[in-house]
């Protein structure tokens, strides 16, 4: 089967979990998925339905617990750039037939990853493994090495009214 | 825990992705997703995965197997009109913390639900349920009375290219 490269991205909902839903569609069908989570820490409810779906799912942060986006320290930034470079390994194993790299692109946008390094992993992605890669502000050069991109666009959103995330929906 | 109503719709990809991934991340929480399918009754490759996690979420499809959006016949119009009738009624139930209406808003447009009866589930919500509707072409009166909308816009698309849907990945 023939893989290509997804991004999802814009400021709107769904991203994240567009991608951890394309991996349990994958894993039901019998692929095996590997999710690297970039610039996160925090401990998500996925995390314990993939447990349950863990003979086809594997997920590894590469992210400190409380990351500040703004002012990135050079450990954030060292453990970006080890995660990308295990992603791609892993990658090239050709263990995984659904490799998600989950907010790689606003890890490009601040500087924990180069966007030369994610175009790399993307132009020598074997031709079988699908690549998903999520989170605003893509990078222009990222959109048009991908082969399908999606704009996740906020049209309304009840946060608005002052909301906090809630377990189990947003987080 | 208060619930809200969420639409994803568009023309692009991930809606029901995204619709999918919010059921592994509720049932990963320990929360009760019904997932019901409107104008669907193909075999997806998501149904296998959800088994797995059959604990927390349930789904039915409520609609044939060779649907054909533009010419819905009698008997679509009424599996589709009945659907949304056992939705309503299991929300009443309290049993399910998360609803999802899947392709509801494209069943709206070819009439084969009428808006005002997805307005009024909608409006009869219970006050912690959350209840997540997708498709394209969401009324705008579903949009009004939604707390959150997001358009996923299609940016770019391999299948412009002529690459058909692949098990796992698109279906």
């Amino acid at each position: 089967m023939k893989g290509y490269t997804q991004v999802y991205t814009g400021s709107g909902k769904g991203k994240t979990t567009a991608a951890f839903g394309l991996a349990l569609r994958a894993a039901g069908a019998g692929l095996r998925v590997y999710i690297a989570q970039f610039v996160k820490g925090m401990k998500y409810s996925e995390l314990d339905s993939i447990k349950k779906l863990s003979d086809f799912i594997e997920i590894k942060q590469y992210g400190r617990d409380c990351f500040i986006f703004k002012d990135p320290e050079a450990e954030d930034i060292r453990v970006a750039q080890e995660g990308l470079k295990e992603v791609s390994k892993l990658m090239q194993s050709r263990k995984y037939d659904v490799i998600i790299l989950d907010e790689a692109n606003i890890a490009t946008y601040y500087k924990l990853l180069s966007v030369d390094d994610l175009l790399e992993l993307i132009q020598t992605k074997p031709e079988n493994v699908e690549l998903i890669i999520t989170g605003r502000m893509a990078d222009p050069r990222i959109i048009e090495a991908a082969d399908l991109v999606t704009e996740m666009k906020e049209i309304k959103h009840y946060y608005q009214k002052g909301i906090q995330a809630r377990d189990g929906i947003e987080k």
